[in-house]
């Protein structure tokens, strides 16, 4: 029996979006379903219990960042990740590839994995898929990424999304790497194509190693689908990964430095080729209009670093955009980050208040905008699991404009 | 009548320990009583209601601070500190005065107040006894203080106890004044002099302000004794003070830099000066053991910048002395920083946990140490009050052998 199961509670009408709810070791969460980011065993700033206050059910933690500081052993010594951060209900880790990917030195990619430097010390590391699995086993997350190959995107823009939730920069650590910063399209074609082949087979080798492990039934790993923007190789991985039976699958690759026009259609092609009994997790994904889209091509899960990383730097979300705080205008400023927000921040402080502190250098500023921020995702969730419920999806598209674009 | 009401519960039968309760605009707090210290309009890195849930029932602003950045006018424009900073409790403002003295670059002090630049961005301000009123008015907390003179010990030690919560270090500042660094007896003596005077005309000067100002009712305006180490200089001064029909007290120009004996004698002398039927401050104060030996000479309320800073730099208080956390003999400790501690820090989080925090940069270390050493504090002062209540003094050294040091 699988560590994860799904159940599938209601199909919209007007689109391939659903209601449903996974089921982990540690507790259930509704989807689709927003995961906010812990980078480095700890969603910066935040008492576990603040972040389950803002609606979080699920929470990431960022396999490549553990191993290096204070590794996994450590952290499996002290009984996983979920009891040493004190955050008790479910939690999916990702593989790590994707870091070493963006922030690792690559030394070497080939068949058997990617050996690399560690971007805080320069010690040598090696990840393969079986280390991967054990890596993430030690961590003991409920929910498991395969260890895949992702390739950047085809014009690498700088994108902070799908980065972790630390202060490195991808765009400098990505040109230490082995992958060229821009690439021609038959460059391109042919880099998704070794990725992708890689991809399934390691995905083979994960899949083995975990059934090994002896923790099949305590950790639910997911499969991952990559292809990059061309949309045949996405249904010849999809078609491929498809092939075992996963608890749940992601659409991986995605938010590389591609546009939100590239997304949706990768998106809007590949989610209907993952099964319609397993979760779907867009890895990575992002601004609310994203989401909307992903949601309604029938995705169930997201993470983003956002809400965490704009909340330090006073960049607040509103269901009109974002605002920043810093700015002068509000110094004088009664009114809370968003009228009408139940969140901690705007129920009890203003933006004069949330101004005054980034102005000070003090870090209850990135607190309250983080906290506010994560709210702000879960809301639009909540909204959205209603527009599902309810069919109502032109009054989701009232209350949160920011999320339904014009021309969108 | 005085905004501010003292209720004597019980008197200590073996000291002069006594159990209270101050009543303010803004509710009422035990004493003998702790108040953590906001520097900025806001204790670092934590929300009030983590502050009210660590057991403190009034906290302290800095006026020199917020008078800088961002100006008691926004804040009074803003409805006053306490609604601004969510703050929702009693609250007391310093006068500006000793962060002036520890902090500004002095230009020039006389009987009429203290010129000084900013230490932020050389901004010029001139600081007097009605000014200090006026600035604490319109942040509007419930108890004020007295501006006054406070020199600085005979020898100067670097001492972080009464400087406000911030990284301006009082060493390098303090030589920028026309203070010098150290004095001879005769010079002390002349300069404790000088200081006494000034403070008391400048008490005339703040009594009569806040007269004029509306505003006796609403906030309550406490004397300050001065004197240095010079006992009959403190006799005198506690006499001239007292003439004043003030709501309640202070010992001032304690933990300037002398030792725990030096404060010990100082209170111990003047707080039997003071009148029983008002509280008693002993500013600035301190370590545990300076606590229950200034409650047993009387005293009342008690300030201190330490469990916050010092929660900042990973030393955490305990029943038995500070531990450092960022020592790698925590590397893999299970325990909580102090077993049987109720804090949301011991009750969720291992010195493990805690100490990779603090290796990873991640502002979460800070913020828990906080927690707990704000909790610490709150703790030994329930069990004072306890062995007030019950005369249980030698139990209370059997659970707190940091505050009753070996010959002590
Ligand atoms: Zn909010
Ligand atoms: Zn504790």
């Amino acid at each position: 029996m699988s560590a994860i199961s799904y159940e599938l509670l209601q199909q919209d009408e007007t689109s391939n979006a659903r209601l449903g709810r996974v089921t982990t070791p540690h507790g259930s969460f509704d989807t689709p379903a927003f995961m906010p980011v812990g980078t480095q065993g700890t969603i910066k700033g935040l008492l576990p219990q603040s972040v389950a206050d803002t609606g979080a059910q699920i929470v990431l933690g960022n396999t490549y960042h553990l191993l290096l500081r204070p590794g996994s052993e450590l952290i499996a010594k002290m009984g996983g990740l979920q009891d040493w951060t004190g955050w008790r209900g479910p939690m999916l880790t990702d593989s790590g590839g994707f870091q070493v990917f963006s922030l690792g030195n690559l030394n070497k990619i080939d068949d058997d994995g990617v050996k690399f430097k560690s971007h805080l010390d320069g010690a040598e590391f090696h990840l393969t898929p079986e280390r991967s699995m054990l890596v993430q086993e030690q961590l003991g997350a409920d929910i498991i990424m395969a260890f895949d190959d992702c390739p950047p995107a085809a014009v690498e823009k700088l994108n902070p999304r799908n980065v972790a939730d630390s202060p490195v920069r991808s765009d400098s650590a990505r040109t230490q790497t082995a992958e060229p910063a821009v690439m021609t399209p038959a460059e391109y074609a042919k880099r998704v194509e070794i990725a992708n082949e890689r991809t399934l087979r390691w995905l083979d080798r994960c899949v083995k190693a975990h059934r090994a492990s002896g923790r099949w039934d305590e950790q639910g790993l997911f499969g991952i689908v990559q292809g990059g923007t061309d949309l045949d190789q996405r249904t010849f991985c999809a078609e491929q990964v498809t092939q075992h039976d996963l608890p749940g699958f992601a659409i991986g690759g995605v938010a590389v430095g591609e546009g939100s026009d590239e997304i949706r259609s990768v998106v809007e092609h590949t989610a209907p080729l993952l099964p319609s009994d397993k979760p779907r997790y867009l890895m990575g994904v992002g601004y609310e209009r994203d989401i909307v889209a992903a949601v309604r091509a029938g995705v169930d899960m997201f993470d983003c670093v956002l809400p965490t990383r704009n909340g330090r730097n006073a960049s607040a979300f509103t269901s009109t955009g974002l605002i920043r705080l810093k700015n002068a205008k509000f110094a004088e400023d009664p009114r809370p980050i968003e009228e009408g927000c139940d969140c901690v921040t705007c129920t009890g402080f203003s933006r004069s208040y949330i101004r005054h502190l980034f102005q000070a250098n003090e870090m209850l500023g990135g607190i309250l905008v983080s906290l506010h921020n994560l709210r702000h995702f879960q809301r639009l969730l909540l909204d959205i699991r209603g527009a599902i419920r309810d069919n109502a999806w032109s009054s989701l598209a009232e209350r949160w404009p920011v999320a339904f674009p014009a021309g969108a």
